[in-house]
């Protein structure tokens, strides 16, 4: 997985940095995450190709995370864009746009299709062979949701050793792969097992931003790889995130502990703290693998 | 007054041109004109201050034109504004902004009032004690206002040598500068053309975006200081001008050269243009004082 970070600020566009946005990539899908004003703007910074983007996740509909995808819907437009569009966010986003649409006598030449969430359990809200995409709903002041990018890494690594051993034509491969046993000429069954080894452990992301400090939601994040959690404020300001429905960095690296997270990503920071690596030093108080978000940055996993 | 160019771009944003957006100040009063995309942030760049904007005057509802409107209006909330703000456009915008707002669980503290229009006939849209402000309605591919900025200028120069001559009191200079006549104690009456001399010609500016060619526009703009008028193609792509109900640079300077107007401003030009300057190049050949709108330029006239 490879993950653009387009924007990890709070609150509004500033001329030094960007609202929440982000590209993650997962065998060879682009997923565009929340869409704050400016994203397009970004995602031509960082070289993202806009017809690769064919599913946008919009977290929730604080201006923040949403006011550059009507934007971006337009530019799309304008390209002459012909691919599907799928954009998946909470109800009402359906409207937003396309009011705006219909007010600027402008309609896509490109299917878009909206996806709206109302539920306040978990769901599937994207899958194919490759990739499963899960809400992790949050407590924000607004209907929020997370999400969760799973990999499905359900292929077996061949042994080759073991395959070339039986003499086993490579039209056979793709079925060993799968988990199938083999019949030999002769009759005999080789088991898959000896045949393959495990596959790569699977990876997995999850996004979560805003909330507040919400322990509900580890059961879904369980060993996840790469957990980005949102860490508005500092501890100094903890009762500020508990007023405004934010978290603080500690609070973040609580919720990585407990799930077991292999790294920690931190963002969404109020733009009244100069420097972010004190948010790295007090989650690391708690959870030692921090990284810090920040515009413009990749990150490979 | 000071004319801002935030934007002059047409279509999306880039990472090197801005839509249309400008900053108008007359008399001390900042007036914002059209709000595309990044107007927050070219706002920070070109370092005006966001308390000093009371009055926003949108020209329609396509994106380039409106689409950062409702990010300043919650930057303006979350900057704790407390002055009222008045935003002229389309009817329809309140209905754009306020559904945004309320699906965001976020209310202005401070008074927002929508002046939508819906006439085809130029109207006063603001007037104070200084400064007028007339639509000047445009034939586009949805319903459009240009808008006509009038400074006020009815105080009469004071003819210093005349009034100390008369051995006139100070108190009366005010009634003077208003066109007030002068009784002496001695019962002779001075009238005010012997007091004073014609006030400073009152400057004006027109910002005309999008408009296809249309002269029916020219009673309004007669003897214009500064003309804007959008010159989105070159006279070779006159054909998709027409089409796209847009105007040429020569269209442009045939506007002003038949409105009298002293200066011609050209913007929103096409980017599939590298090089404006040809823009003022194929103007001049119908007009001779033509300038180029760019992003961060300031015209003072």
């Amino acid at each position: 997985m490879k993950l653009t970070i387009l924007g990890c600020y709070a609150a509004t566009p500033r001329t030094i940095t960007n609202p929440t946005s982000q590209v993650l990539e997962i065998k060879n899908r682009m997923f565009l995450i929340d869409c704050g004003e400016g994203t397009q703007v970004q995602l031509r910074k960082n070289k993202i190709k806009f017809s690769r983007i064919e599913h946008i996740f919009i977290s929730h509909l604080h201006g923040d995370h949403f006011y550059g995808l009507v934007g971006l819907i337009s530019t799309f437009m304008l390209l002459n864009r012909q691919a599907d569009l799928h954009v998946y966010g909470p109800k009402g986003i359906k409207e937003i746009i396309l009011l705006q649409l219909r007010l600027s006598n402008s309609y896509t030449g490109y299917n878009l299709y909206f996806h709206e969430l109302e539920s306040t359990e978990s769901e599937v809200v994207y899958e194919d062979e490759k990739v499963v995409v899960k809400t992790i709903p949050l407590k924000h002041r607004v209907y929020t949701n997370g999400y969760l990018f799973l990999e499905k890494n359900i292929e077996r690594k061949l042994n080759i050793d073991a395959i070339l051993n039986h003499d086993i034509d490579v039209v056979y491969y793709n079925k060993i792969k799968y988990g199938g046993d083999i019949t030999l000429e002769d009759g005999r069954v080789i088991p898959n097992e000896k045949l393959t080894f495990d596959p790569e452990p699977a990876k997995s992301y999850a996004f979560c931003s805003d909330t507040v400090y919400d322990e509900s939601i580890i059961p879904l994040l369980e060993n996840v790889t790469v957990l980005y959690h949102e860490s508005t404020f500092l501890d100094s300001e903890e009762y500020l995130a508990e007023k405004t429905m934010h978290s603080t960095a500690k609070q973040a690296a609580k919720i990585a502990k407990l799930a077991n997270a292999e790294i920690l990503l931190l963002g969404h920071y109020s733009t009244r703290y100069d420097k972010i690596e004190r948010f790295q030093e007090e989650a690391q108080t708690v959870f030692t693998n921090v990284i810090l978000a920040d515009d413009g940055k990749e990150i490979e996993f």
